[in-house]
């Protein structure tokens, strides 16, 4: 296939360096070329070399110029305000030019601009998404989920390529493992900077989870805890949560994880009304000590506009009245009742053992965690963990694919097979 | 007035140390009493002193009876799970007992629980409620805040009811200033602290606004920045900022802030096509370093289930994309440039000078900050900041509230004057 959109294409890929700057710093092959090009009241209409026909919008184009005053060269940061732009602002005229770039002059000012082929056939086909290099949810139950995904945690902390399969298995599953990691003060923060940035809490900026033979303080119990999100007291519950195992000697103890979401689904498909009394009604969880008193009143299964779950808050412990007329008491309660029993039925829960070495990270806001009881005296069991928020993961997520469009790019090989479609 | 529901009341608020534990830590005067209870299926009904009657749901008060292994009398954590509650529970017997307080029966296991009369009665009115103790958010115009709601900083941080009265003002408009604090390192993050956990970013646990003379760094540049929110690229933008002025001796560079909410109102009444626009369609925020790369896509005015505007996401710069069809690209942009030219409008904008040991406090969601450009030869800027979430401000005031109710109780005339209306 020797067509001349195909040689357009390969001759705009090999002369990357000569195409205009694009308004941020990611890496756009042009795969395909402008074949014609049109002025309109609003903007301009491209007609690419594969049919598809794109109109792009005169305020968007101008303050995505690439020219100081407008998007400044070097930091590609925004100067101007889209207000001072004139009402009038209209393309007095569009050409291709080199490479297949796209040169507009504007009216009333005559300034000229240039845009990058591969950048704007991107955001036509809305590669901007933040959902673009964020891999989709899939849901589990125990019988898919007989123990975490499960990644060598040296490998990860070493190899980008390594780090990007267990973080595509983080979100696309809600949890993924680390295994063979030091048993070393630290390790719990090192692993959640590759991430991003650490959320202190009241509970600090690591928190630590122990038990010991001869408990001195009710933080050192050994009783079962059934799943459960950590702070549903907050506005938005942390959207990660890291857990190491630095010891664990004792008896039982086992760890219990469930997919909230694939709770919702079956309680969506066999138990309707339970589903929307969680769906609407909402709850107040509440949490007090002596300096801090935070409480949020949400629904247990939070949706989004959609309609669609993405969101579970629940902590029996936490949980305190249902924000519900004194009618609806009753079926609030009877509706809790039910889902904390699926969430702890055989169906759902991925049970498993927690060792030393072991890291297991899950998103706080979907995975529901919890212990089975253990003996205490049977030996010391030691955690340490912290928070993130879902905006680190999916930030790390992007720039790992963006390093890897960038290293393909830098590859002949690769560039040609990119560019020579 | 004597007759015998307020002797009745004031005997139990004297004999306070005879009433049943709550399940949490809070103070709950007694100031109306049981008159009458009765059993119901579902719960209990109780008719109180004065006349008003209440439901309580069965679930409710077991789950929150203060008893070894249902809510820890040491701890006050709930222990039972709810789904392990029988569903045959019911009141086999209810009565009221000394100091007003009420003994249920429960069938089928006969556990007997005590319940507070103080503590039955406030859930019954709703004092559980998160906006308890908040104060209600009070929208502003330039006209009306001529400068920052303003407070004594050495004060506020060594006296308790000065930290109410500035953190009242803070949650109720918005912003709220400290003046007089020592030009120190640290200062930020002491006056932070007093509120909550600070919430650090990529940009840092604290950060730091600079120019200088011979700008060696386009992080100093002294250009001006029109009223924006910080951080639109995340799910939740902090919601509140810190920023201290270290030092200030250039020429210009005046602070601007905007009530985000008076602006989303005063459009709602005067161009309901363009606040509809604002309240439905979601624009992409973007930003990307060399490491991160965080998106979001939101509506620029935020609303709540009432459809009441709660939030403003909003920085020219970091403004990419509309999230909506080709043929609404256009309105999207018109909108939001009235929505640029409105809050750079004299009705709206509150400017003033920003001095060395002044600290202004502001609610990131709601309240857009800007400044004026200066001139960076004439002098140095250096401001420090950080972020919190609206989380820990509410907390910190239910915290203060608290501690009043408790200061209150303890008073001989305070409990009298609350005891015996």
């Amino acid at each position: 296939m020797q067509d001349g959109t195909h040689r357009l294409a390969r001759m705009a890929a090999a002369a990357d360096v000569r195409l205009p700057p694009t308004p941020d710093f990611d890496h756009y092959p042009v795969i395909h070329s402008p074949r014609a090009v049109e002025v309109e009241p609003t903007g301009i209409i491209v007609v690419w070399s594969d049919g598809r026909e794109d109109r792009f919008n005169r305020f968007w184009l101008r303050e995505n110029t690439v020219a100081s005053g407008i998007v400044d060269p070097a930091t590609r940061e925004r100067e101007i305000d889209v207000a001072d732009l004139p009402g009038t602002l209209a393309a007095a005229a569009v050409e291709i030019i080199e490479g297949g770039a796209i040169a507009v002059t504007w009216q009333p000012d005559m300034v000229r601009s240039e845009y990058h082929p591969g950048w704007l056939r991107a955001m036509a086909e809305h590669k901007w998404h933040p959902e673009t290099d964020v891999p989709p949810r899939q849901t589990w139950d125990a019988a898919a989920m007989p123990e975490p995904p499960t990644f060598d945690g040296p490998e990860v902390l070493s190899d980008a390529a390594a780090q990007q399969a267990w973080l595509t298995a983080l979100e696309a599953y809600g949890l993924a493992r680390l295994r063979n990691l030091p048993v070393e003060d630290g390790v719990v923060q090192t692993v959640a900077e590759r991430i991003g940035t650490i959320r202190p809490t009241n509970f600090g900026f690591l928190f630590r989870v122990a038990s010991k033979p001869d408990p001195d303080s009710t933080a050192y119990t050994a009783v079962g805890l059934a799943p459960h999100t950590d702070l549903p007291t907050r506005e938005t519950q942390p959207g990660l949560q890291l857990l190491f195992c630095k010891q664990n000697t004792a008896t039982g103890g086992e760890s219990l994880m469930v997919d909230g979401l694939r709770a919702a689904e079956v309680l969506a498909l066999r138990d309707p009304g339970t589903y929307r009394a969680l769906t609407t009604q909402r709850w107040l969880f509440s949490n007090r000590h002596r300096d801090t008193d935070y409480r949020r009143c949400e629904p247990i299964i939070g949706c989004d506009s959609h309609g669609d779950p993405t969101e579970v808050r629940l902590a029996n412990f936490l949980r305190a009245q249902p924000d519900v007329p004194a009618n609806e008491v009753e079926d609030a309660y009877q509706a809790v009742r039910r889902f904390m029993r699926l969430i702890q039925s055989p169906e759902l829960v991925c049970r498993y053992p927690f060792a030393a070495g072991d890291l297991i990270a899950f998103d706080n806001r979907r995975i529901l965690h919890g212990r089975d009881a253990f003996d205490p005296n049977s030996g010391a069991r030691e955690l340490e963990g912290c928070y993130l928020d879902r905006d680190e993961l999916h930030s790390r997520l992007r720039v790992l694919a963006r390093q890897q469009r960038a290293k393909v790019a830098n590859t002949p090989a690769a560039l040609g097979s990119t560019a020579g479609l």
